[in-house]
């Protein structure tokens, strides 16, 4: 059992083994491995069970009398259990990281990451969940079946567009907040970015245009974000070009994005797109051209969020725009999830919301982008991960939002 | 977050408040709801998150290199991620305790309770999956979906005769341990005792007829067992008497037991079958008279083990048999599961096994039996919950015997 916290380079040297005296090769030539060792989370008691006397109040007799309760008056059942703490982190493995469909054990090192940061971020319990199934009807009724163990579901690394069904049919059928971090933690993140970015160059956002390169989760999820914040105007590339309602190739995601997208009904290529405009916005992978870039409006912002290889480098980037964002964390103002998603759960987990609306999201990108204050420069419009102001302002920002469009239960 | 370990007890007293300032009555007046107040578990990290290095590795980019690694080689899963620490205690909340049918909801204190025994005894990682189906496929089909995210699964109050045919079905759609525990750990606990018993009187098992009340999931299985171990015969009664193969009234599962136990051909009642036997196991409840203790032959073993009710109170057993158990935590030899599932999963685990084997299950109890010792006595036949020997022992039994049967993968 890996109960105590290691540090993952002491036992990294060559030739190191495990207790079986196996040889290690993997531990000992990546700290990756070493520190995966065992898995990186385990399950404790918060209650005591010394002797029979504890025993029989955790367990029988006592536990019956909650149990009886709860079958009395349901909603007890958040009281008296871990449920309206802990969230499942769910997902069939088709669009892990960058790495893509890779099946469901090989996702779990990615999901016990994201439940550990739940917990050392939001102080939210979470557990991972990895389907052996891909369809989305299965997958959902699966979930279905599991909701009464969980205070919510965090849908995780779930390729499009399955997700987008995925997310709207769990939804309709349970009673507990449904979310895709892969859009809504992403879009969150990215528009209180783009706040502080046009309050540093004293715009409205209303006033700026904004390009997204890519159409798979984020990139939905975002430009929508965009135009319930009042962007001026967004559009969409895919890696055929401009998404508009004329194009007789949309998946009908993509049909519903060209709805509410493109108001200047922009056609042609990405960098046709850029040409004048005010934002970009990477989601995609590949890369930009500079000329492309610097095509753009001046005081431009470049958020080129592909990882490990940003869209833009951000040295060419900076040659052209007044902002400069990106998803890695050795450059300054790195657009990073977990800057919402235990926020967003821990507040909607406080008021047993029923799930998590678009006004709890906008509370939370404006509670994010708050955070930096009057510390705002161009190289700081998103605030560090490891700024312990973060979660306490969304997980606050997010309750309140919750009461206040009436999903929350108390 | 309950996070710490409080006494419950500290915060019974009447008129006592949570932190959201609302009065608790229930809290108030019975200290096992103050215990059970947010739950009684938590996830923890076993790994440090403290900066951007911890991340990298933890998470991505870091995480990306294991997933890939496990992509490659499938098995690798159980080094590197918690899987093969980790056991799903699946219920649907139709059997609970005593209480029968109360739904998933209700059930979850106890699956929470079970999780933690498992951790506190075994040091095992257990999460209750609490289901909101009862049906046998649908319950099966959720299960095999989940199996990619656990190292074993604990069944765990689900009524008869469902929990057998889910066990059945389950076990031959994946490959890692599914173990019913209200069947076999309960079966491995009596044996213990029983051989114990055996030894204290200088008998064999073969000499003995035993009569187990109850023909449930318990029931049954402690037939099988007793049978597995060469019991002299056994015979069982249910509501409508013993089992007997003429009976026209039988199940599927009870035309089964029918065919290997009651060689003797009894017919007619609990009390008929008593008459000159050597054992009495009693997984039923009601209640057993007098004269049919009374009618028993010398030296007998009583096992009177429903809760909270012994179908026969040790004071009355005591005037008759030479070996009184029951599974209340107040008088000796305590008949209590947690003797076995905890060690049974941990040694399974251990060793990759892909199943629990009968002889697993055998050595457990034969482990759980040899732990009493030169100690052994008329009140001692098994081991208290809290004896810390117990737990290893039957670990290291049950590694063992994977390995010996042909079931462990390392």
């Amino acid at each position: 059992m890996a109960a105590e916290i290691v540090n993952p380079r002491s036992d990294s040297a060559p030739g190191s083994s495990d207790q079986d005296g196996g040889a290690e090769p993997l531990d000992s030539f990546d700290p990756a491995f070493a520190l995966h060792r065992g898995g990186k989370m385990a399950v404790q008691a918060t209650v005591p069970l010394r002797d029979k006397d504890d025993l029989s109040l955790a367990y029988t007799p006592g536990v019956a009398r909650v149990c009886t309760a709860i079958a009395e008056q349901p909603e007890l059942v958040n009281d008296y259990t871990w449920k309206s703490s802990v969230v499942a982190v769910v997902t069939d493995g088709t669009a892990v990281l960058g790495l893509g469909d890779i099946g469901p054990e090989a996702s779990l090192p990615v999901m016990e990451g994201k439940a550990i940061l739940f917990k050392q971020f939001g102080g939210v319990d979470a557990v991972p969940i990895a389907l052996a199934c891909t369809d989305v009807d299965e997958i959902v009724e699966t979930v279905v079946r599991l909701a009464p163990s969980f205070g919510g579901i965090n849908l995780e690394d779930i390729s499009a567009p399955r997700c987008f069904e995925i997310e709207r049919k769990l939804q309709e059928r349970v009673d507990i907040p449904v979310f895709h971090d892969d859009q809504h933690g992403t879009a969150v993140v990215t528009l209180a970015a783009l706040r502080n970015a046009a309050r540093l160059s004293r715009r409205e956002i209303g006033q700026l245009r904004a390009v997204i390169s890519g159409a798979g989760a984020a990139g939905v999820a975002i430009a929508k974000m965009l135009v319930e914040a009042g962007i001026g105007d967004v559009a969409l590339a895919d890696r055929k070009g401009i998404i508009s309602a004329d194009r007789d190739d949309l998946t009908a995601v993509k049909r519903e994005v060209a709805g509410f997208t493109n108001k200047a009904g922009l056609k042609g290529t990405l960098e046709d797109a850029l040409a004048g405009a005010d934002v970009f916005i990477g989601v995609s992978g590949g890369t930009v051209p500079e000329e492309a870039v610097a095509s753009m409006a001046e005081g431009s912002f470049v958020f080129a969020m592909a990882n490990p290889n940003p869209e833009v480098h951000p040295d060419v980037a900076h040659k052209y725009a007044a902002v400069v964002a990106t998803g890695r964390s050795d450059f300054p103002n790195q657009i990073n999830n977990v800057l919402a998603f235990p926020g967003i759960f821990a507040g909607a987990l406080q008021v047993r919301a029923s799930r998590i609306t678009e006004g709890m999201k906008i509370a939370a990108a404006e509670a994010l982008a708050a955070v930096v204050g009057d510390d705002l420069a161009a190289d700081y419009v998103i605030p560090s991960p490891f700024d312990e102001r973060v979660a306490p302002a969304v997980t606050a920002a997010v309750a309140a939002a919750a009461r206040a469009e009436g999903v929350a239960r108390r």
